[in-house]
C-alpha cells in the first residue's frame, strides 16, 4: 500500500505550531517565526473562525501550564490566568449592576419630572420628595405639598381645565425635549447605540465582528440616551438595551485581560455571560437571565460559561439590590404574590391568551419589519430626528389623557399584575362593596367575589383604549434611532389583554356561580379568580409571541412570583403562543431584524430542511471561472500578487499542483498580503520573481535565482473539507457546530470548490424565495 | 484549472439519497434500492454515528413534509408526527411521576415495617396508621396504640433492655431480608438494575449502545429492588436510580413512536429529557432537573430538548404532587423556610464547608474507586450476595443505636435542614430555656439566641458519630449490586457537618456577642445564625464535591428554599467545593465510574490539553501493516470477503485505486457483510469472482464474466476527513461536537489512516499515564 509516508508525517508533536497562525516556536527556519502583527486577526464585518480561535487559546494555555512548572512567578501567572475569568465576571457583574441601578434612578427621576418638580430640591423624584417632606402618610404617599405639578408651579393651582392644559403641554414639552436629546446624542456620538442591540449581539456572538458596537462610546451614549428615551414616555423598555449595556461593559473590561483581549472566541464567552447579566438586572431574575442567554442569544455556550454567567448574573442582581433603585429591597422588577390557586378550567382562558399572544407576536413582527423596511428604503430614513420627534409628540399627545398610558410601561405592568387588596384605592379595584350580611356573601371574605363597580368599568374602558394605542404605537417605535427595548411594551400589551380577560372571567364567575363551569370550585364568596394572574399570563404570552422565548421566559416569570404553582399556566400560554406565532413564520423579532440588516447569522435553532447536496451550493458554480488556487511551489511572488489582486476572495486553497488538485492547506488573503508586504520590506532579495514556497523543505533553486519566500507558517495545514456528495444538512450542521467560516469541497480526493457561510446563507435565502443578495457581509 | 468536473458532480439533489444508508429512492439501478434489514443499524456495545442518525431523521421528516402537501391523511400524519414528541414527553412525565410516587409510598411503608407493624392493617405505614386510628393529637402523631413496635407485639412491652434487643434484632432481620431480596432479584432478572445508573446513562447519551440497559426488565426490577434497598437501611439514596427509572420509561415509551423507535439520535433526545424528569421527581425541582440533565448527563442537548425536558419535568413533578407521597402537598422533598438573613461574615464558615465538601468529595471518589476496583479484580466480586448481606448487617448493627443513623437518609437531612421552632421537641432543638425577664434576653424573641442544653450536646455527639459512620459506610456501599444513589448519602454527610458547624457558630455568637466578629449584626436576642442553613450549605458542598455539579446543584437547592436570598452562600460553598475537589483530580464520581468500566466516553467538559497531532494518534502506526482499504472497482467478492475476514475493523475506506489512495467513501463492515450475504442468496450470478463495484456507473465487463455486484448504495459518500497535521485538540473538538465514531486522515489529498473514538480515548489514557487498554468497547 503505497501511502506517501515520508518522515515528516511522523514528525514530533512540537512542530505542530507551524500549522497554526504563527503561535509558538516553529522548528522550521522560517521568516515568520515570530508572528507578524496583524496575521491571524480579523477585519471589520468579517466572521471569525471559532475552531482556530479556540485552538489558539488552548496553545496559549498549554504554554502557560508548561511554564508554570519552571518558576514560582510563572506558577502565579498561571493561577492568576485561571482566575482571571472569575475576576472578569465579578467586575462585569458589579459594573452592570451599578449602571442598571443608575439608569433606574435617573429614569425614575426624569419620568417624574414630566409631571412636576420637587420644591426642596429638583433632583428628588416624586416619591423621594414626599419622603423627605416627612408629612405624607403611607396611604397618601404621592401627595405632598413639596411636590408641585407644573400647573401648580406656573399658575398656582392644580384644579381646572387650564391647569390640565398646562400640565398636558409641559408633559409634551418634556417628552419632546428628552427624545430630541436622545436621538441627537445617538446620531452625533454613537450611531450603534440605537435600537435594542440584541439582534446585533446575537450576530456578534455567532462570530461576526462589528468594531465599535460594544465600545466605550456606545456604552456611554447608550446609557444616557436610554434614560432619556425611557423618560420621554415613548413606548419602549430598557430591558433589551440593558443587555447591550452589559455586553459593552464586558467588552471593555475584557481589555484588562490579555486572555480575553486577544482572543475573539474567549471574548464571546464573556459576552454570553454579559447577556445573562443584562436580563438579570433588568428583571432581577438571575436564573432566567442565564437561560435567556443560553436560549435566545448565545451561539457557543460551553458549560463553563453557564456557571460563570450564573455567577455574574447573581453578582449583578445583588449589586442592583444594594443600590435599591425601586426602594423596596426587592430583587425583582415586578414583585407579585398571589394567594389563590388556579383551577384546571382556567387553562382555557390561559390558552386563549396564548393564542392572542401568538397572533399579536406574528402581526407585530410583520408590521414592524414592513415599517422598518420602509424606513430603510424610502426617504423616511433620512429624517431620523424628525421621525423620533413626531412619534414622541404623537405618543405624548395620545398617552396623557389616559392614566394607563400616561404612567410608564413598568408601572402599568406592575399595577396590572397586582392583586386587589382590601384597601386598594386603584381604579382597577373599583368593585362594589357588598355588605357582609347579605345572604350571598355571608361566607367568604369581602375581598373576593365582588361585582364590578363604576370605577372598574371606567378602568376597563381606559385599558381597552390603552391596548389599542400600545399595539399601534409600538410598531412604529421599535427600530427608531433611539435605544429601545421591546420587552416592556410587549408585556404591557399582554398584561392589559390578560387583565381584561381576567376581570371578565371574574365577573362571569360572579354572576354564574351555579353554571356547570364554575360549580364545584368557584362557589360564592370564594376567591377563585385572580385577574392579576391573567395579566401575568398574558404578558408572558405576548412576549413569547414576539421573541419566541420559551424556557427562559417561563423561568423569568417564575422568579417574579417565586411559586412553582403558577408555572403551568405560564407554560400553557407560552407554548400556545409559540405554536400560533410559528404557524405564521418561524422567525422571532430578533431574527427578523437580523435578516432585515443582512447580517451573516446561521440560526442554530432551525433545521436545514432542503435536500440539496454540497456540490449544488459550493463555488465555483458550473458557469463560473475555475477556483483560484495557489500551488505549494512553482509560483512567483508576482504571480501570487496578481492572483490575489484579480480576485476578492478572503482566502486561497494551496494544492500540490494544478494537475493533481490535491489539497495541501489554506491561506487567508489578509495573512498573505501582510506577509508578502513585510517580506518585500524586510527580507533581502525578495522580488517579484522570487518563488513562493509552501512546502516543508525548500526546493533547490538555481544559484542565480532569488531566494524563495517561505510561507508555510501562515498556511493552515488543517483546512476543513467535505466531499461534494455531502448532504447540505450535514454541511450546515458542521458549520454551525464548529463555527466555520469556510470549508473546502473535494471529490475523490481532489479539490473541487469552496463553500462559505455566506454561500450557505444565500442558498437558504434562495430556498425561502428571498433575495440571496440580502446577505450583505462576509 | 483542470478540476475533474464530470456531469455527475452536478447531478440533481434527488440522487443524494444514494449516499445515505439506503434511505429514500435511489436513481441508480442498484440491488439495494430497498434498504436491507440490518443495514444502517448498530450492534451492541458500539457507538452510533450522530451525524448520520440526525441526517436520517431529517430525510424522514422531509419525506413526511413533502407528502403532507398531497393528501389530508398525509397532512394529519405530518401533524401527528410533529406532536408525537410532546405526547411522548407527557407520557414520560406521567409514568415517571407515578412510579416515583409508588416508590416513595412503598419505601416509606417498608422502612416503617423495620420498626413495627400497624394492627388495623399491615399495609399502613406508621403515620398513616396513626391517622386512621383517629386518636393521635397533632403533637403526638407518632404515638398511637394501633402502631406497635415488634417488641410490643412479641413481648407485650416496649420498655426495658429485652424489648430494645428484640427491636434491634428485628431491625437487623428486616434489613437483611430486604437487602437479600434486592440483590437476588437484581442478579436473577436484571443485572443492569444495580448501581445508580447515571454513569451508564451518560455513556448511552453520548452515543453508546448497551442493549437492555433501559429495557422493561430493568425497569421492573429496578423499581422493586430500589424500594427494597432503600428500606433495608443501607446508606444509599433513590435519586440516581430514579433517573435510571425515568430513562427506562422513556426508552420503553419510545417504542410507541416510529420516529423515536428507529432513530438512535432522536431517542437520545428523549432520554436527555427523561434524566431531567428523574431529578425533577427526586427533589421536586423541575428547573434544577433540566439543568442537571444539561450540565451533568447530556451530550447532545438542542434547545428543543430543553423546552421539552422542562415540560416533561413539570408534568412529572405535578403528577408526583397529586399522588402526594409525603402527605404534605409539597412538591419538594425537603421543604425549608428560613427567616433570618445571613451576614457577609458568615461567608467564612460557608467557604469552610465548601472546603470540607471538596476534600470529602475527592477522598470519597478515590476510596470508592479503589474499593470498586478491588471488587472487580479480586475474589470479592464473586460473592455479591454475601457482600450485600455483610454490609447490610454491618449497617443495621451500627446504625440502630444512634437515632440519627437509624432514621432514613432523607428524614435525617430533613431534620438537619429544619430550623428550630418554639415547640420543637427534637433533640437538635434542646436549647436551655432562658426566661424572658432576664436582662440579657429582654429584647428579641425566645426562639433565637439560646445557649445549648444537654439535649443538644447529646445530639451533637450522636451527629459526630453519625458523620464518621456515614462517611465510612457510603464508600463501601456505593457500587454494590443493588440500586444505589449517591445524592442522599452525600448530602447527609454534608448536612451533618454543616449542622455541627452551624450550632458551633451559634454558640460562639451567643457567648461572644461583643467580639468584633459578631458586633453589629448579631446582637443579643437577635436571630442571627441559622444552623439549618449551614446544614443546607454543607449538603450542597458535599454533593458538589462528589458529583462536581454546579449550576444545577445551586438551582435544585434554590428550588427547595424558594428564596434567591440564600443562593449566594450555596454558590460560595459549591464553588469552593468544586475548586478544592478539582485540585485533587478533575473527575466526578460518575466520570470515575465510567473510566473504571472502560466505557468509550469522550468527556465534553474537559479540554484536550496535549499538543499531539492527528498523525500521532491515527492508525496504522508507523510499525503497523498498511491500512486495509477497498478500491472502488477491480476487487472481487472473494477478495473483499477475505479482506473483511482477515481484519476486525468495523469499517473500510474505499479509494479510487491502490496507487492514488484518493478517498471515495467509507463502508461499514456490518453493512458490507449483510449486503454480500444477501446478494449471494438472492441475486443471480453473484459468485466469488464477481466484481464489487462502488462507482456510479458500472464498468463494462467481459461478456462471459459474472455480473458485477454494485454496492454504492451502502457506501457513505461523505466520510469525514481531517489532515494529518490537524492538532489533536481540534480533532477531539470535531469528534465531540459532531459525535463522530471515526474520521479518516489524509495527507495532501491522499488517504493516510483512520482515527476512531477509541483511538482518541486510548491516546488520552496514555497521556494521563493510564493503561490505554482500559478502554474496552468500540
Amino acid at each position: 500500500l503505497p501511502t506517501p509516508r515520508t518522515p515528516q508525517h511522523y514528525s514530533s508533536s512540537s512542530s505542530r505550531a507551524a500549522g497554526m497562525n504563527g503561535n509558538g516556536p516553529s522548528k522550521l527556519v522560517d521568516p515568520l517565526e515570530d508572528p507578524l502583527p496583524g496575521v491571524g486577526t480579523y477585519e471589520d464585518f468579517n466572521t471569525i473562525d471559532w475552531v482556530r480561535e479556540k485552538s489558539k487559546d488552548r496553545d496559549r494555555h498549554r504554554e502557560i501550564t508548561n511554564k508554570s512548572r519552571q518558576s514560582t512567578v510563572a506558577l502565579l501567572h498561571s493561577v492568576s490566568d485561571a482566575f482571571s475569568g472569575w475576576l472578569l465576571m465579578l467586575l462585569v457583574g458589579l459594573m452592570s449592576g451599578a449602571l442598571a441601578g443608575g439608569i433606574d434612578i435617573a429614569a425614575h427621576w426624569l419620568t417624574d419630572m414630566k409631571g412636576g418638580v420637587c420644591l426642596i430640591g429638583f433632583w428628588f423624584n416624586h416619591e423621594h420628595c414626599c419622603w423627605k417632606s416627612n408629612e405624607a402618610t403611607f396611604q397618601d404617599r404621592d401627595r405632598c405639598p413639596q411636590w408641585q405639578s407644573w400647573a401648580e408651579l406656573i399658575t398656582g393651582t392644580s384644579e381646572g381645565a387650564f391647569a390640565y392644559i398646562v400640565n398636558y403641554l409641559m408633559y409634551i414639552f418634556w417628552a419632546l425635549l428628552f427624545s430630541f436629546l436622545a436621538v441627537t446624542l445617538v446620531r452625533a456620538f454613537a450611531p450603534y447605540a440605537c435600537g435594542s442591540g440584541i439582534p446585533e449581539i446575537k450576530t456578534i456572538l455567532s462570530g461576526f465582528i462589528i468594531r465599535g458596537y460594544l465600545g466605550k462610546w456606545t456604552l456611554i451614549i447608550k446609557t444616557i440616551t436610554l434614560v432619556l428615551a425611557v423618560s420621554s414616555g415613548l413606548s419602549l423598555g430598557k430591558e433589551g438595551p440593558l443587555v447591550h449595556v452589559a455586553c459593552c461593559c464586558a467588552n471593555i473590561l475584557c481589555h484588562l485581560f490579555t486572555k480575553y483581549r486577544k482572543n475573539e472566541a474567549k471574548r464571546r464567552e464573556v459576552l454570553s455571560a454579559a447577556a445573562a447579566v443584562g436580563v438579570s438586572v433588568a428583571f432581577g431574575a438571575p436564573i432566567g437571565g442565564v437561560l435567556f442567554s443560553l436560549e435566545e442569544v448565545s451561539y457557543y455556550f460551553p458549560l463553563k460559561t453557564l456557571w460563570r454567567s450564573f455567577f455574574a448574573a447573581l453578582v449583578a442582581a445583588f449589586t442592583l439590590r444594594s443600590i435599591n433603585p425601586f426602594g423596596n429591597s426587592r430583587l425583582v422588577l415586578f414583585y407579585v404574590e398571589f394567594h389563590a390557586p388556579w383551577h384546571l378550567v382556567e387553562l382555557a382562558p390561559f390558552v386563549l391568551l396564548g393564542i392572542f399572544g401568538g397572533l399579536w407576536g406574528a402581526l407585530f413582527i410583520r408590521a414592524n419589519i414592513a415599517w422598518c423596511r420602509r424606513r430603510k428604503t424610502t426617504r423616511l430614513g433620512h429624517y431620523p430626528v424628525i421621525e423620533v420627534l413626531v412619534v414622541a409628540a404623537l405618543t405624548a399627545l395620545l398617552a396623557y389623557p389616559n392614566s394607563y398610558t400616561r404612567m410608564s410601561g413598568a408601572e402599568l405592568i406592575s399595577e396590572l399584575f397586582n392583586d386587589c387588596s382590601l384597601l386598594d384605592s386603584s381604579q382597577l379595584c373599583g368593585y362594589k362593596q357588598v355588605s357582609a350580611n347579605t345572604s350571598e356573601t355571608g361566607v367568604g371574605n369581602s375581598l373576593a367575589d365582588r361585582p364590578a363597580g363604576a370605577g372598574l368599568y371606567t378602568a376597563l374602558w381606559q385599558l381597552a383604549l390603552a391596548l389599542v394605542f400600545k399595539m399601534m404605537i409600538t410598531v412604529i417605535t421599535f427600530g427608531m434611532k433611539v435605544p429601545s427595548g421591546l420587552f416592556i411594551p410587549s408585556m404591557a400589551v399582554g398584561a392589559i389583554a390578560g387583565r381584561l380577560l381576567g376581570v371578565g372571567m371574574e365577573q362571569l364567575a360572579y354572576y354564574n356561580h351555579d353554571s356547570f363551569i364554575f360549580k364545584g370550585w368557584c362557589s360564592p364568596g370564594a376567591d377563585c379568580i385572580t385577574p392579576g394572574l391573567y395579566a401575568m399570563v398574558g404578558a408572558a404570552a405576548c412576549l413569547g409571541g414576539v421573541t419566541r422565548m420559551t424556557v427562559s421566559l417561563v423561568v423569568i416569570m417564575f422568579e417574579l412570583t417565586g411559586g412553582l404553582e403558577y408555572i403551568v399556566p405560564l407554560m400553557a400560554a407560552t407554548m400556545t403562543s409559540k405554536w400560533v406565532a410559528d404557524a405564521f413564520g418561524r422567525e422571532g423579532i430578533y431574527e427578523a431584524h437580523i435578516r432585515l440588516n443582512g447580517y451573516p447569522f446561521l440560526e442554530p435553532k432551525e433545521e436545514f430542511e432542503h435536500s440539496s447536496l454540497t456540490v449544488d451550493v459550493m463555488r465555483p458554480k458550473r458557469s463560473d471561472p475555475a477556483l483560484a488556487v495557489l500551488t505549494q511551489e512553482g509560483m512567483t511572488v508576482g504571480q501570487v500578487e496578481a492572483l490575489v489582486e484579480s480576485t476578492h476572495y478572503s482566502g486561497f486553497p494551496v494544492v500540490v499542483s494544478q494537475e493533481s488538485q490535491r489539497l495541501v492547506g489554506f491561506v487567508l488573503r489578509r495573512d498573505l498580503l501582510i506577509s508578502i508586504d513585510n517580506a518585500r520590506k524586510r527580507q533581502e532579495g525578495v522580488v517579484s520573481a522570487s518563488q513562493v514556497v509552501f512546502t516543508e523543505h525548500a526546493p533547490s533553486v538555481a544559484a542565480d535565482a532569488p531566494p524563495p519566500l517561505r510561507l508555510r507558517g501562515i498556511m493552515d495545514l488543517s483546512p476543513f473539507t467535505v466531499t461534494d456528495h455531502t448532504p447540505m444538512d450535514i454541511t450546515v450542521d458542521i458549520f454551525r457546530k464548529l463555527g466555520l467560516r469556510q470549508c473546502l469541497v473535494t471529490h475523490n480526493g481532489r479539490l473541487l470548490g469552496i463553500i462559505t457561510k455566506k454561500d450557505i446563507l444565500k442558498h437558504m435565502a434562495q430556498i425561502a424565495n428571498r433575495d440571496p443578495d440580502s446577505i450583505l457581509f462576509n
